[in-house]
């Protein structure tokens, strides 16, 4: 072995209220913009006028089509539509799926090869479009790593389509951005974010720069979520905000585990949300660890404790269904041999067989 | 104000003890290779056969020649130096000197210009050569962000040549390097390392993500010290080198502050180790934070008794003298007026004149 571990935190992110202001000085070497996003989001945040009015002088090119858990034909599509609008640069704006779709756009972009053959590739025959991340939720965490989570809409299934040159140039991390969603969209995203670091601290990738994110990460949500009343309040918003890009540090280094492959099986098959998802699964996940006997998840009951709080209060708040109202007998086998063959057990800290983890799907 | 702060850490390190043997690796696309180092750590330490075993298909250039408080002169002969050697990359081999001088001369390697010119440009016109650091101290720092400490010997002055594109690419933190260092400057760097955290964490520049970082190595340094009886115990190493890593990343962030500009001047007048000097001058500079009502400053006299440090035992050991010896009565004024007159006050977290300076240096 030549090193323990390594690490780095190589987006540039600039954040606070109005960091949005930002993004003009950012584009300044560039004439022609591509802008990636959702159906929605763009215009629901005022995002889309705020980028007209801030960049007039130059060309823009709205790829506004991003589905929830994208595509391969919406990369492809993407990655088309800036090589045509001869676009120099990416901003995306969104949450998770659009900031996932656009490091994967800005690839095809200036590849025009075919999804498959890229996966199985290290390095990227040309260098990807610069990517500037604007994030309007805060659990993804995508604005500060390399990851992009793209659904194979045939084979039901998620592929992580990561390479080395896929971070984000920039990314510009403003709270105001929350406003506009709902609470339990807000919500939703914060458990994503909490599993992020969760999971993170008790990877088998672990090591000490993902857990002083991590910890520190999972303390500002606990806290926040135990001292204010409204989460839409300006100050939970800042924490939230933060919160999610660390943990989005997080995974850089230790990826995902167990919780988050049976996750994808209820976004893929249940349509449930993929913060809600995760959030519904945290209490049975935390029974695994405990009865596994994982040393390091010691600290997660304590400071549940600490901050006196009560996963299943926050459940309900975020109108999760039990898993045995949305699981039947028959397809907990199934959701637990899909999670098992996803490569997140390789960083799982702990064996477990379908049995086991059907057992634990209450 | 259109963002409060910004924060990456953007070099990928890799951190253990046999990380040298990643090198190979990181070096695998370039066929010739310039070595910076100082006169003698590069043998002293191993680095020099290691180099030539590991990189023997490739063409190694050695350019040893970086002296303690490396000069403008030095930087100019090193880019001179690489160019004519056609050198594509730079391994930057020893404690803060070379580091700080291998980022200028990668600069000057690619950039046949006048010092003072480029320091008045904040683009460099032609892109500097990769630079690979591999500290063999653990104070500096150097190998996380992109500053680099340059002394007109004419001006008797340091300067801060510091570019953005001036970021090492890679960092390999090998505890096993600091073996051959004796134990006054081995101490000497930890506590160059403990004012970088210190200083980050009372800056004005400091930020969320900073901090972080700055508690963490404090931390992780005063619990080395009062755990361990021999500082040359491997597990102190490993916790000296990734502390002092940590370090680099807050004054990346946060700068230096005045105590920084102090030691500066006891290092140009006094011949005194920079570390030495920082150690020296910690005493006083927290007794100005104590006397400023600076509030962030309380955390530090908790964490020296929650690790029951006594910082003079420590000057001991590390055989400091006191500045009152070292120091004359007229010396203090044109000390005072230089570190007051250095950029670092802008991070410096209260006002003070030199008389007040004076009364402190004790």
């Amino acid at each position: 072995m030549s090193y323990i571990f390594s690490f780095h935190s190589p987006v540039e992110a600039f954040f606070g209220f109005d960091s949005i202001e930002k993004i003009k000085e950012l584009m300044a070497p560039y004439k022609t913009i591509g802008i990636v996003s959702g159906r929605t989001s763009l215009e629901a945040t005022g995002m889309k006028a705020f980028l007209e009015a801030e960049l007039a002088d130059r060309s823009l090119h709205f790829f506004s089509e991003v589905e929830e858990n994208p595509s391969i034909n919406t990369i492809i599509r993407g990655g088309a539509f800036m090589r045509s609008a001869r676009c120099e640069a990416v901003i995306a704006v969104g949450g998770g799926s659009p900031l996932d779709a656009a490091k994967s756009i800005a690839v095809f972009a200036t590849n025009n090869d075919s999804f498959y053959e890229l996966l199985a590739k290290k390095d990227m025959p040309n260098k990807p479009l610069p990517v500037l991340a604007v994030p309007t939720t805060c659990g993804t965490g995508s604005e500060m790593n390399a990851y992009s989570i793209i659904t194979d809409a045939e084979k039901t299934d998620k592929i992580n389509f990561s390479k080395p040159c896929m971070f984000p140039k920039w990314a510009v991390l403003d709270p105001g951005l929350l406003k506009t969603l709902n609470e339990r969209t807000l919500l939703a995203t914060v458990f994503d974010a909490f599993t992020h670091s969760m999971e993170g601290l008790i990877s088998l990738r672990a090591n000490p720069f993902s857990d002083m994110c991590a910890m520190t990460s999972m303390e500002l949500i606990l806290a926040t979520l135990s001292a204010v009343e409204d989460l839409k309040d300006e100050r939970a918003l800042v924490n939230f905000m933060y919160a999610s890009s660390l943990a989005g540090t997080v995974i850089l280094h230790t990826g995902t585990t167990l919780l988050h492959s049976l996750g994808y099986y209820l976004t893929n098959n249940k349509k449930i949300h993929h913060g809600t998802a995760n959030a519904m699964l945290l209490p049975c996940f935390m029974e695994m660890l405990r009865e596994k006997g994982v040393q390091k998840f010691n600290v997660i009951p304590s400071l549940f404790e600490k901050h006196r709080f009560d996963i299943n209060l926050w459940l309900e708040r975020l109108g999760a269904e039990p898993l045995s109202s949305v699981l039947t007998m028959d397809e907990k086998p199934v959701m637990a041999a899909y999670a098992l063959s996803k490569p997140n057990m390789k960083s799982t800290p702990f064996e477990a067989d379908a049995d086991y983890v059907v057992k634990k799907l209450v």
